[in-house]
């Protein structure tokens, strides 16, 4: 009666794969390879301190335990968290379906239309409701999405002031997550009650609330005109479901829009994930940070999807960037437009009709009962005052399951939402001890603020509005994508490994879905002792002293870690020290992430095994020594090395009084077998999203965890509703994306030590099974002790491609006809395809990406030797759509079999549904919003 | 704040739709047409009496409160059902997952081969374990099966013996069906302790249970050689979990097994669904009931899957058949066959030794305890003997939330499986009065039985073990399939409407999926006060007096329905009336079910428009007056139309003193217009997977309620467990599949009279917009009142197959060009297609159904005028695979687009993974299990 192995579940060679993949890299078992490839002087010899790995059906039974500590009550706190009917066709087809939550960022969009699609959906629903003309494809929260648009505004504005004015009604957790970011930018938040008080006279940039955390609706125009005139920006953080029924903030000059998308059909999950927007006025689109889904066009000539304006992120820009944003929330997104498409114009309407109806319902009541209601025009939310009696009223509504805002003392604040009926607002009546209000209401919208225009128009705002017909579209859509569930997606640095269902069903439960990030701790005493659960099993794993999950990406955990890097400098007195060192291989994530902590970006160099230049870097602390602040390394490094320079790396920067960031990019090389909290790391953020099994979800939610030595922890993120100076807020809710939490927890509680430490083990294996395979037909660039690599590595095509002029794009695209997802093409180095198996593909899955690799070079052969012609080749053709193989003509110097099915599986193949995309084309003619059908006519 | 309306979503036409739909047919309102197209003879002017509709959301919570009244306690009853982990894997991406559940019967298999492959494997898994030639498809439970294997044996037994010997130690549940079963066929069931009494000197049939209800594992061969020697045949009932460490029915001469693949991953579900099997020795393979899987090969000489020996079934055989059984448990055998390849065989004998170790870990506690444990060998149950204390004993183990078996006062039967825990163990030895135990214990396998033979040896059964590879598996064979999920399913008399996510979700909750059949009533409230509801609603909508869910098929229901009528005659005094009535263009099973009842049948005939001939009737009638027992007709009839004569009909036959049985196949075009049993019929059978939602599974799960009036509400079936004469039970458990019950139950929840009636009415306007359409391209065979058909219409292509040569079979197969499965075909008309579009189709799916159906009828001129050769044109060719139209060569006299994408779309087609199958080929070279992988090499 021993439990159920997860362990053989999620790792996919079994004894007999090992054994011959352990045969071919020349090794007798995973413990030699391991004690070959790891550098004795960072190896960690014990084993992790965690519970005896549980079943499946056992983690499930804890989980179950835990989520029933939880208490699932009706949430009227408002704040930008509302109770929202997911429609159980989107939870089903999208949330629960892997073939859209184990989706890759859409770097390859011919093999992503269908995200992009679904994407482009969530652009159009963003800019017809906001009134603005670009809008991205998500942003992590409303919180961090208003502090985008605050450095926007400032790369923007023409004003030098460094005043950046923020509503005296804007949600609290943004001033708190504005506040956090500003300060080490320099900026100046001040908030201004703007009923009362007047703009200063010099600021670059004004942030509105529409509706008022307080629920009043205001006519913002004439602030804006002021803004304007005093060359600032203007950024509405404005409710998407309010604005089916107000003019938009594009319609009263707003140059940004900023906020989230949670109540459109995504549960609040205790905080997250969700997907967050920002929207800029036209001339502004080319500063949006995040992703831009645009339309272009295909080889022949069909529109195609893709990312637009993608070189301009900031590995381009680096310590230019103003942002460092990577993952956002493209699940969530895709969730949310759907809710969009399902609904229609005009359901989203009634569904605003019916929240202010009910509100105003509410207010009438209150009234009635002699309670007074500010005299506002409101949408969802009302905001009534009971002197010195507000806390016993929450408290009373609270004893009748429903939770309302405790504003101060004598305030409360009460929202509606989709999901209020008429038996929540007896109770909220009840809990003020007023009578229950029937018959007719009077709106409580401004008729001066009326939308008069359209929105929502394109056909597909209008067609899928049957459960059929939206099933199909759904299932269309993900049937145009390549995910996990058709095969590997090799993507070096993304370890794209097993998302387990037993791992992601608990996100689905009532009790973990349906609970507001501000509900009180007594009804969410599971979810955070599930919480303090993981980040203890994550301190062991990384061998630091403390976690927080709050960053709900890593690119908000490198943040997070460096300001804490920062803070501790400050209180110790050295402010000064402001020099982060990053080495010339790192992601441009790490330098844009300095930037935004405040700190100077001084470049290490490598050398030519691709390690960090151990003399340069002497230099470097040599110059900077009294201003060094840290430095910031990945390991293994991103060339898929175990440095063994990493100890006296740590030493000489500790020496010079600075610290040690170790990006946790590739943790899944270390896990079991080294710890960055015990070689000499201060600080490192985790990715939950790539080496503890939270899916990509087509590119996010991410969750990105810091963990510190015991020394940062008192820097570590603060609750955004308390966030105390020293300790910003970095996300919106104080455990960030907690919804998605129960997949780690599940991950580590199935796999155990044992399970962890050998997961590692075979990804560290499986890479160097494949880099022994190819390396007699593609250079292996870098490798570490004795020649190995670690969990990934990088195969150069540079020479090929001289000889040849097949380059990297040409063999990315040849893979998707073989029936894969390229690796990760140019990263870090130029002219290179970085590969990471994971642990989860197992060796027949290995053995066919190989194959199609070593077949791929017998094609760039032919090529080469002028067999083939340069310009029209299979590489140079791929991918290759049934289409085009099955046209009347086929003009092409090679048969179609071998365009359509160079690995011979002539059933079940997947095809892409469009050719190669010209992506240059699109961002020249930048199209960010749905097209119109015609564009499809063929 | 009126609730969400859900009906908007179920129906696929919007209002706009509807007014186009209403031009195009010549009526001005729904109301208009309906009054026009049903006879006012029979219709109903009521208002439903259903609670009003619920929202999804309000709907899923009064579930849950259902839910919430049953109590998910440890089972440990055993009698062949026991708890199993449901592998996550697949539960979501089989049971959860649309391109599973809403695939019709592989009818059409070149659109099927995914589902098709997944059953092969089940006959495999069934084949191999049980150590005999060839098993079929499923059946509907143990019971049943082992029903169809009595009259099985009967038909191949050479002995003239009524008598069929059950094992004393056979389950209870088991042996009540058979006695129902035996009865009106003339077979005595006679019930023999075999370890003490002599087996009769004559009988036909045997049947063994292995290992025994009580636990027992016995050696039956010397049983088997004597039944063989008298010329009887021997059923063993085998758990094949068991089967997997003892010698198999196979190697001990058995000529049939019967049992059930619940415990292996399908939840109990409170009796069901779960796959029963069916295995029979070489020799008998041609006479197996049900559907039976087959290799044969493709237009390309490829292997390729389909029904077999499928013309030999009831509706060919109609009164000489043996069994009615159509729809099977397909969606569980699916999931029972992948249980088997997710482990492999090494998995599951692992499983196995859990289980026994379990068992026997607990006898020996019970021993130490002083405790009498039945001195024999056993596997997973053990029976001890408590003199007087048994029910104390029960009591206490419940009060421990564990659920044990209450033989009689003396005795307590205890079975373990693999979810059995150390901890229940404790409970059960706590409930004793016994002490705990540990250290080894010996197995009490006997090693005579021990299992030598090798079994699942086939690849499919070792490769797809990590649960990458099983998500990649079940997603690649969805892939091969054509289901509601990818576009219209237009069944005649098959009612392929929306199966609504929120209709689904409840089937996975614990409190529904994990209770026993036999669980004590306090344990299961919620689930019966469930059932009471859905009856009372379904008797409302039908118009009659008592409703029972227990027949877990429509061919069920209709036998359940006969045996009432049968046992009211004979309550009567009238057991001379035996002639079943039953007309012409009636479904098959009709008349197999009538001889099951043990009525003989006559046919009636029908008139040039396909109604009844009233004449013949009155002829049949004055014929067989005294001896008349019933008339079964469809209603509406077979042919799609209201016929008007149905009151003078059921008339005539009262006058006559027969009873009136309506099939209710067709139920989906009555619901809230008209009820059978007010318009004169005594009974019916309801299909909740046509009418009520209850998806298709590809073959299954069906539920079958019978429905009747209060003369005949007596004679519904009886509890398995405790039946009495002239009350049979019709299924093994008491409420047959009740796992799935809250299906139809939220679709009258959400749909309300209002809802239901709409539906109806929007079913009706598209069968006969269909019908408008395409009546100038191909005769629309049947009409009713003014030219209007039913809720579906019958398109005769017999002229054009006698013009051209084009077939119905061209038709069909070209229509998986344009991108739809094919309507029924050649029935009830041979050469024709009966379309039944469903109220869930909007109008730009009936559109393009509409227009692939004319552009075909314009392919078919080209055929006829010559244009293409009568052999080598895209309808002889269809369908056409991605691999033939992107071949090196194209020898056919059209082109490559013409072939592939008539419908001009070009993306997110799909594509068949074979070419057109060659049935009779399979037949004639019978192959029904895993064909070896190089059969695949091309």
């Amino acid at each position: 009666m021993t439990a159920e192995q997860f362990a053989a579940r999620h790792i996919g060679p079994d004894p007999d794969d090992e054994r011959r993949m352990l045969e071919v890299v020349g090794y007798g078992s995973i413990d030699e390879l391991m004690d070959a490839a790891i550098p004795e002087v960072i190896r960690w010899h014990g084993t992790l301190d965690l519970p005896e790995p549980a079943s499946e059906h056992d983690a499930l039974a804890e989980l179950r335990a835990l989520a029933a500590r939880n208490t699932v009550a009706v949430s009227m706190i408002g704040l930008g968290y509302h109770g929202t009917h997911t429609p159980a066709v989107i939870r089903r087809n999208v949330l629960e379906n892997p073939a859209w939550y184990t989706a890759y960022t859409p770097y390859q969009p011919e093999i992503s239309q269908g995200r992009l699609e679904a994407l482009l959906n969530f652009q159009t629903m963003v800019t017809d409701l906001t009134g603005l003309a670009t809008a991205n494809a998500s942003m992590l929260d409303e919180g961090t999405a208003a502090a985008e648009a605050m450095t926007l505004a400032r790369r923007a504005s023409k004003s030098k002031s460094p005043v950046y004015v923020v509503d005296a009604d804007a949600l609290p957790q943004t001033v708190a997550v504005l506040t956090g970011r500003a300060e080490p930018l320099g900026i100046e938040v001040r908030v201004v009650d703007l009923d009362t008080d007047e703009l200063p006279t010099e600021f670059f940039g004004l942030h509105l609330q529409y509706p008022g955390a307080s629920g009043a609706v205001r006519d913002h125009s004439g602030l804006v005109d002021a803004a304007h005139a005093a060359g600032a920006l203007v950024t509405v953080a404005a409710d998407l479901l309010a604005l089916t029924l107000l003019r938009p903030p594009g319609e009263i000059g707003a140059d940004i829009a900023a906020g989230t998308t949670q109540r459109f059909g995504v549960p609040m999950g205790f905080g997250g994930p969700h997907a967050g927007y920002l929207a800029v006025r036209a001339g502004l689109e080319r500063m949006l940070p995040g992703r831009l889904v645009g339309v272009s066009k295909d080889a022949d000539g069909n529109p195609a999807y893709r990312l637009a304006l993608q070189t301009r992120e900031q590995h381009i820009r680096r310590e230019k960037a103003t942002s460092n944003i990577c993952t956002a929330q493209v699940l969530l997104a895709v969730m949310a437009g759907m809710y969009a498409v399902y609904h229609g114009p005009d359901g989203l309407r009634a569904i605003a009709a019916r929240t202010h109806e009910a509100a105003a319902r509410l207010a009438a009541g209150l009234r009635a009962g002699g309670v007074d209601v500010a005299d506002v025009a409101f949408f969802d939310t009302v905001t009534a005052t009971v002197p010195g009696r507000a806390a016993d009223v929450v408290a009373a509504a609270a004893q009748r399951g429903v939770n309302l805002r405790l504003v101060d003392a004598d305030r409360v604040g009460i929202s509606c939402d989709e999901t209020t009926t008429p038996a929540h607002l007896e109770k909220v009546w009840a809990a003020f001890g007023v009578a229950a209000h029937a018959g007719d209401v009077d709106a409580a919208l401004p008729a001066a603020l009326a939308r008069t225009s359209d929105f929502l128009t394109h056909p597909v705002f209008r067609t899928h509005h049957s459960e059929t017909a939206m099933l199909r579209y759904l299932r269309r859509l993900a049937d145009f994508d390549y995910a996990l569930d058709r095969g590997m997606i090799p993507l070096g640095s993304c370890t794209m490994k097993l998302n387990a269902t037993t791992e992601m069903e608990p996100v689905s439960w009532a009790e973990f879905a349906h609970i507001h990030p501000f509900a009180p701790d007594a009804q969410t005493a599971g979810y955070r002792e599930m919480i303090t659960q993981l980040e203890g099993w994550l301190a062991e794993v990384t061998g630091y002293d403390a976690v927080s999950v709050q960053p709900n990406a890593g690119s908000q955990g490198e943040l997070a870690g460096l300001l804490a890097i920062r803070a501790y400098h400050r209180s110790r007195g050295e402010s000064h020290r402001d020099v982060c060192l990053i080495p010339s291989s790192a992601h441009g994530t790490n330098a844009a992430s300095a930037v935004m902590a405040g700190m100077r970006v001084v470049v290490v160099g490598c050398d030519a095994d691709g390690n960090v230049d151990l003399v340069d870097l002497d230099t470097k602390i040599d110059k900077h020594r009294d201003a060094l602040a840290a430095i910031m390394v990945t390991y293994p490094s991103t060339h898929g090395v175990y440095e063994t320079g990493i100890a006296s790396l740590c030493a000489k920067v500790h020496d010079a009084g600075g610290q040690v960031y170790v990006d946790g990019a590739n943790l899944n090389a270390l896990v079991g077998f080294a710890k960055p909290g015990k070689f000499g790391a201060d600080v490192s953020h985790l990715n939950l999203h790539k080496t503890f099994c939270i899916p990509h979800g087509g590119g996010g939610p991410g969750v990105g965890p810091v963990a510190v030595r015991a020394h940062l922890a008192p820097f570590l993120p603060g609750d955004p509703l308390t966030a105390a100076a020293g300790r910003p807020a970095i996300s919106a809710a104080r455990y960030g994306s907690a919804g998605i939490l129960p997949i780690p927890w599940a991950y580590l509680r199935m796999m155990g030590a044992s399970g962890l430490t050998r997961a590692t083990g075979v990804a560290v294996l499986a890479a160097n099974y494949v880099a022994a395979r190819l390396r007699g037909h593609f250079p292996v660039l870098y490798a570490g002790n004795k020649g190995l690599v670690a969990h990934e590595c990088i195969l150069d095509l540079r020479p090929l491609t001289k000889a040849t002029g097949v380059s990297v794009d040409d063999v990315a695209k040849r893979l998707i006809d073989y029936g894969f997802h390229a690796p990760t093409m140019s990263f870090p180095v130029a002219g290179t395809l970085m590969v990471e198996p994971t642990e989860s593909e197992d060796l027949a899955e290995l053995d066919r990406f190989c194959d199609a690799m070593i077949a791929i070079r017998a094609e760039i052969d032919k090529v080469g030797s002028g067999e083939w012609p340069a310009g029209d080749n299979p590489l140079a053709n791929a991918p290759h759509t049934a289409a085009m193989v099955s046209g009347d003509e086929w003009p092409h110097p090679y048969p179609r079999s071998v365009g359509a099915y160079p690995a011979q599986e002539r059933v079940g193949k997947y095809w892409p549904p469009v050719r190669r995309i010209d992506g240059a084309y699109g961002d020249r003619n930048l199209v960010c919003s749905c097209p119109a059908p015609e564009a499809f006519e063929s």
